[in-house]
């Protein structure tokens, strides 16, 4: 059973700080391993990817080759249902055409001093994508992933996949393909983030990397930052729902329940102002379970790590879910829009009663790539500012130089750094200095 | 002597290659140590910051106190001089005024299908601020990191700044004041960014943490990320000089010298296409030397890590730049603001010989704390978006969800998550779901 707290009882402070610091996570030491895996594909190149490919997905990357051919696209896509690749297309539309609002905006101007200033937004060359293999690969994530990066104007979008037995996802090489995605190789865990962040013979090296995945990835993606760019570290899902007595408890129920089927580690969390609507949401969630094909993973979510805090108002509920910050806020209540204006923290807000949090990870248009285990207290969700990077302008004329210069020598003298007031003095012609 | 390259000559490209991948910093490990400082900080909070600044900076917090006292903060400003503090406010009003520029615009649109969509930027609630104690204790770092912040609108930015024997830069203190610093601690360390962290008794937790620091810090930075958000890793600093035959020498030498003064690992790199004023500007660079106060460091530097490199063209640097990706890029030519469009990658450019790197560390106004290492490639510098975070928002009405919902439904069960599928089509009436 999911903890049920009472916002009005004497624990309840004690309670809720045990729910704000609950590790959902075991953090896998698989960083000696994960070292050795890079320096291996750093030193071997494609030799080290097929014998790990080999090793770990069964497959033999010397026979049906690193780079996933187009035919094979081709291929994989008469493989699908129209109707998938219909909703993967009206998707995808949605996504570029909400994500190009994002493009940011060059600056230059010239201030009261006569100094002429700015910054240039330019997109990154290349991009890794990670897509991990199995069930967890999904095609909607390689739409998230991938479209931004193109809307940003990257012209290498790399995408890497393991083939466990061979197999991938046709409908993961049809998102590949709408999104745009310019190359594909079959390869994955910590030595497909070894070869995109390095090279190999066959496998050109990108400035960044996005894409979520196991403890190897995320191992390799943290050893590799720096050298690469990297996204955030996705931790597993979470959603909050605000409800007051007008919401109906079985969409309230389905909601939890679609973030409990991710993972075992997902996290579902009800607060409202209403005992009646918490037990018919508990007692909702319990036979909508019975019937759920991924019953052993969200009712383990569920009893593990759900909860339903009662509140005496729902307005009470927003200091609750600033501390929270969840990576998905539902607000089902008469007053949504103007409770959703007191959030400080979350990665997303679906408001009102029509706005189940599915319809944000697949076809709102907005991204699903949202920050987890209360990081959306400092970061965002992916966007196009992601895939790119911002270069500051300075040009000064003589006469601006005039203006500038004697404080930055001073500021220069002061700290102690003197060819730095150097190089303004000579130019101000102060040749003593 | 600096490397001489001359991109005409048959080895350029490996020696080229050899320059780019040249390692400057070797990676102390300290983290072992590090793991111990910060559990020993999560364990016994100010007694542990007790101890650690006994130990390493000879300093009795529990008679001097943690926090600095207002008094303190007053009497440092009537120890700095006043040119000084005029400077320093001069420079607080150019980053302000240029970082209001980059203040992001919230969203909201209701799109063809009549969903409405958007977001909304809010600042981070609390964030700290890590200056590093004895000579590299920069008031105009300060002021870099700690006004974009207020800018962004973060109500609580604390400031940690160790005292080595007691001491802090009265300057430190007067920048925190201008730039609206709401605390100071007078901790460094892998301690302080632990006691930000994870808060002690004195000190509440932040949400994000930036600034630069030694080994120590950075490997704290890197062990709390996620629990707190960080900003980059800063690696040694670095310029890279493009100039023809009009630019002066004299100019060039003080610019590569004031960035070769920071650190013995700076790096410093002219590309011109006239052989002359390469020999001029290494004859300059020699004789500015001998009168530099840290010449023993900018000469380990430009010994070391400098690099003069010839090219048949100007404009053939510019694929050069774009690999070097280099932290601040000065262009000093005839035509330098057409040869600036063809930069891809550049932390900040200072376009003209008039605008030399040191008004950009100063009162510029744009921000100094810049992408180090080629990590231009994939980041940016340091703005107000690095201080505010983005909350995205989806609203649906009954129709509008009636015409997305489908193709949601179709993706939540093509990816084997009907849980997913469910909480949609129980809103679409589809009880057969």
């Amino acid at each position: 059973m999911p903890v049920r707290l009472d916002a009005g009882s004497p624990g309840f402070n004690e309670a809720f700080r045990t729910l704000l610091q609950a590790k959902r996570e075991s953090a896998e030491d698989v960083d000696q391993a994960v070292q050795a895996i890079i320096a291996d594909v750093v030193a071997k190149g494609d030799l080290a990817l097929a014998a790990y490919s080999k090793a770990f997905d069964r497959v033999d990357l010397e026979s049906v080759g690193l780079r996933v051919a187009t035919w094979e696209i081709d291929r994989a896509l008469e493989l699908c249902a129209q109707e998938a690749l219909d909703a993967l297309r009206f998707a995808r539309d949605r996504i570029v055409a909400f994500h190009e609002r994002q493009r940011p905006k060059d600056e230059r101007f010239t201030d009261s001093l006569g100094i002429d200033l700015g910054w240039r937004w330019l997109p990154i060359d290349s991009v890794g994508l990670y897509v991990p293999g199995g069930t967890a690969s999904y095609p909607s994530s390689v739409l998230m992933n991938a479209a931004p990066a193109k809307v940003a104007g990257v012209k290498r979008v790399v995408m890497v996949v393991p083939a466990p037995d061979g197999k991938i996802n046709p409908l993961v090489f049809a998102a590949a393909r709408l999104a745009g995605v310019d190359e594909i190789y079959r390869i994955g865990g910590a030595q497909a983030i070894a070869a995109l962040a390095y090279g190999t013979q066959t496998i050109s090296p990108v400035a960044k990397i996005v894409g979520p995945g196991n403890a190897y990835v995320a191992a390799a993606k943290r050893r590799v930052f720096g050298t690469v760019g990297i996204d955030m570290i996705a931790g597993p899902s979470e959603v909050l729902i605000l409800a007051d007595a007008s919401a109906e408890p079985e969409w309230i129920a389905a909601d939890l329940l679609a973030q409990a089927e991710h993972d075992a580690a997902a996290q579902s969390i009800l607060i409202t102002d209403s005992a009646a609507l918490a037990d018919a949401v508990e007692a909702a969630v319990a036979r909508q379970l019975l019937t759920l094909p991924r019953k052993a993973i969200a009712a383990a979510s569920w009893s593990e790590f759900g909860a339903v805090i009662v509140v005496p108002e729902l307005k009470d509920s927003l200091a609750l879910a600033n501390q929270l910050a969840p990576e998905h806020l539902e607000i089902m209540a008469a007053n949504a829009e103007s409770l959703s204006e007191g959030i400080q923290n979350a990665g997303a807000i679906f408001i009102g009663a029509h706005t189940p949090e599915a319809i944000g990870d697949y076809v709102g248009g907005s991204n699903h790539v949202l920050p987890t285990a209360r990081s959306a207290r400092f970061s965002s969700g992916l966007s196009v500012l992601d895939f790119m990077k911002r270069t500051t302008i300075l040009k000064c004329s003589a006469a601006g130089l005039a203006r500038l210069g004697p404080a930055a020598v001073t500021l220069g003298r002061a700290e102690g750094l003197d060819a730095h007031a150097r190089s303004v003095s000579l130019r101000l012609g102060d040749q003593a200095s």
